[in-house]
């Protein structure tokens, strides 16, 4: 099977596939909260809107470690769904790819080594219209660029993925402060994406901020956004400076990452791709291709083609039935164990399925026991 | 000029350098803090013995920043001698080296992107014996090594340096509490090296610890030691489990942490140099030979053969009288530059004075002024 779909600028992403072969490569995900994600219905990233702040710590945790350290189980949905973390894991251990974490604002922090951000900040909720202060979203975007800038030789590629339960919500706060008509057009973990509340949500937010819209990207994220876009923007920012190729692995998410970069005055050709999951461009109640196309037009999509149908673990079935679809960078992180390790689609989806037996043999899953 | 001087086990050392050549390389500066520094008389790596307190998140600032951001100036002794890290930085910027800093108990937290190790503490006074609970030296040690172990593919040679101040005082403490006779062969950043003191210190932990001395590492550390070696040590542990090579970049502190790799039964043999200065290798009130060939005599002694004797700048011209000597990698960093991007010495030289004229220029150097 073809793992790869060149979802968009095909040309140019089979050129990106092309000059990454045997390049030297480090994923970093950045991590944060925003208490967005804790209204009730905006995310399905935990199993109560309260556990969505323990999220990002404890996706990480796994991580690292394979197993959860702050909670009993590894994050799931209410319905048990497991995180995606665990596709992320197996394509970071059977590719070998070295790995750090970056907190830009975790409600807990992660009981694992990780990069710290000075700026960390916990987002409000966006619905106030002031999810965190300008000063330290311009600092969480200066401080990533700097970590970009002084790491940046050690890797032709970065990999940037991220985990902020509400993340969709806050990426659409970003989009239409930045004056993009992007309603209706980011994910959701969920099937039924609660468009109606995002709207709601993001629209009290717009109402009550009277400097937007806004071409300030710091603006915007300071009224509408969260701590985590922003840093893997500035991470972007001081990345590509020094000559390093990115993917954003991510998926509607990261068009509000392009959104500031392009506001930012970026140059995002033949630099980078969006990485992510078929299940994000499967999505008809999202539309990625079309964000990208209205953001940055010069940006390939590729999709990592996992089909989990044939799974015999329901919690991976759910991913068929537009359940997670992607997040913790797992469909840019598949990506890069292909183009850069060679790594074929069976031996992913294997390792993908030892990744949660183990899980589930060792009692950390919350919807299948042994 | 030829800048590096073959200390010990020439032979080893020189394959150490050939096979070095074009690897892939990133260094990591470890910081913590010892409250053992705060003893009037134990170091000179701050104006003051409270000032030492700060010393490692300002040397690591300087590093990432060109400037303090803690403080209104760059640490220096009491006499107002700029910290080692300025020779560090020149070498980084110089060859172009990525580099991260990891905290594993620094008194304030620096304000730039850092690695945080989940279980950081500032180590006690070792004169009561208690330096740090004997759990957290080996999380420290745990934490480092996965750290190493999930970025290890990225490099093929590590560098490893440190700032502690009153880390002579502490790295003495680690080796006698493990048994090894080292009573005045560790160096001091200033001329007179405060021996009677330093063993005036570890003997009264001596004494209130009933397990010294032990083999058991984390014991040692628990009792005499500090956040740093036994974090480094950690870390080497699982860059060398990796396959990765190390350059341990300190002067006779390095000996503590290969008594710590030693006790835990790692194999040294040709995966990794002490990297340090001439003026540790010159100083004769210290010996890094003599506690190499005690406790590792498979590790080869490269230094990096700095002359500031013609500086223009008293500061650095101290240098050559034995103020300083060593620190924040100063030395392994130099020898890294050299070995693996070729730098000559009379760039890296006129890098150096560059870095400390514009610290000069800008303020931050307490004893020069423009």
């Amino acid at each position: 099977m073809e793992p790869l779909i060149y979802v968009y600028r095909e040309e140019d992403g089979r050129k990106f596939v092309e000059s990454a072969r045997d390049a030297s490569i480090m994923a970093l995900y950045f991590i944060g909260s925003t208490r967005t994600s804790t209204i009730p219905g905006v995310s399905v990233a935990g199993a109560s809107p309260e556990l969505t702040l323990y999220t990002p710590a404890v996706d990480v945790e796994y991580l690292v470690y394979g197993k959860p350290i702050s909670t009993k189980y590894i994050p799931v949905t209410p319905e048990g769904i497991p995180t995606p973390a665990l596709i992320t894991r197996a394509a970071l251990k059977i590719a070998e790819i070295p790995f750090l974490i970056v907190d830009a604002g975790s409600y807990i922090k992660p009981k694992i080594p990780h990069i710290t951000l000075p700026s960390r900040i916990v987002g409000n909720r966006i619905d106030n219209g002031k999810a965190l202060p300008y000063i330290t979203a311009k600092n969480l975007y200066e401080e990533a660029r700097t970590l970009a800038r002084k790491i940046s030789h050690i890797a032709d590629i970065f990999v940037l993925g991220e985990s902020i339960p509400g993340g969709t919500t806050t990426a659409l706060g970003i989009l239409v402060a930045l004056g993009y008509n992007a309603w209706g057009m980011v994910s959701s973990a969920e099937p039924r994406n609660p468009h109606d509340l995002k709207r709601q949500i993001v629209e009290s937010g717009l109402e009550k901020s009277r400097e937007l819209p806004t071409n300030d990207p710091f603006r915007a994220v300071s009224c509408l956004g969260d701590p985590v876009h922003i840093s893997i923007a500035g991470f972007l920012a001081g990345a590509l400076e020094k000559g390093s190729k990115v993917i954003l692995a991510g998926g509607t998410q990261m068009a509000a990452v392009l959104a500031i970069a392009k506001r930012n005055g970026l140059d995002l050709a033949n630099k980078l791709i969006v990485g992510t999951t078929k299940w994000i461009i499967d999505d008809k109640s999202s539309g990625i291709v079309e964000l990208v196309k209205m953001i940055s037009p010069e940006v390939p999509i590729i999709a990592y083609n996992y089909d989990f149908s044939n799974s015999p673990y329901q919690g991976l079935r759910y991913y068929e039935q537009g359940y997670v679809k992607e997040g913790v960078g797992a469909g840019g992180t598949s990506i890069a164990a292909t183009i850069i390790k060679g790594v074929p689609y069976t031996e992913l989806w294997e390792a993908v399925h030892q990744e949660y037996k183990k899980l589930i043999e060792e009692g950390y899953s919350a919807i299948e026991k042994e």
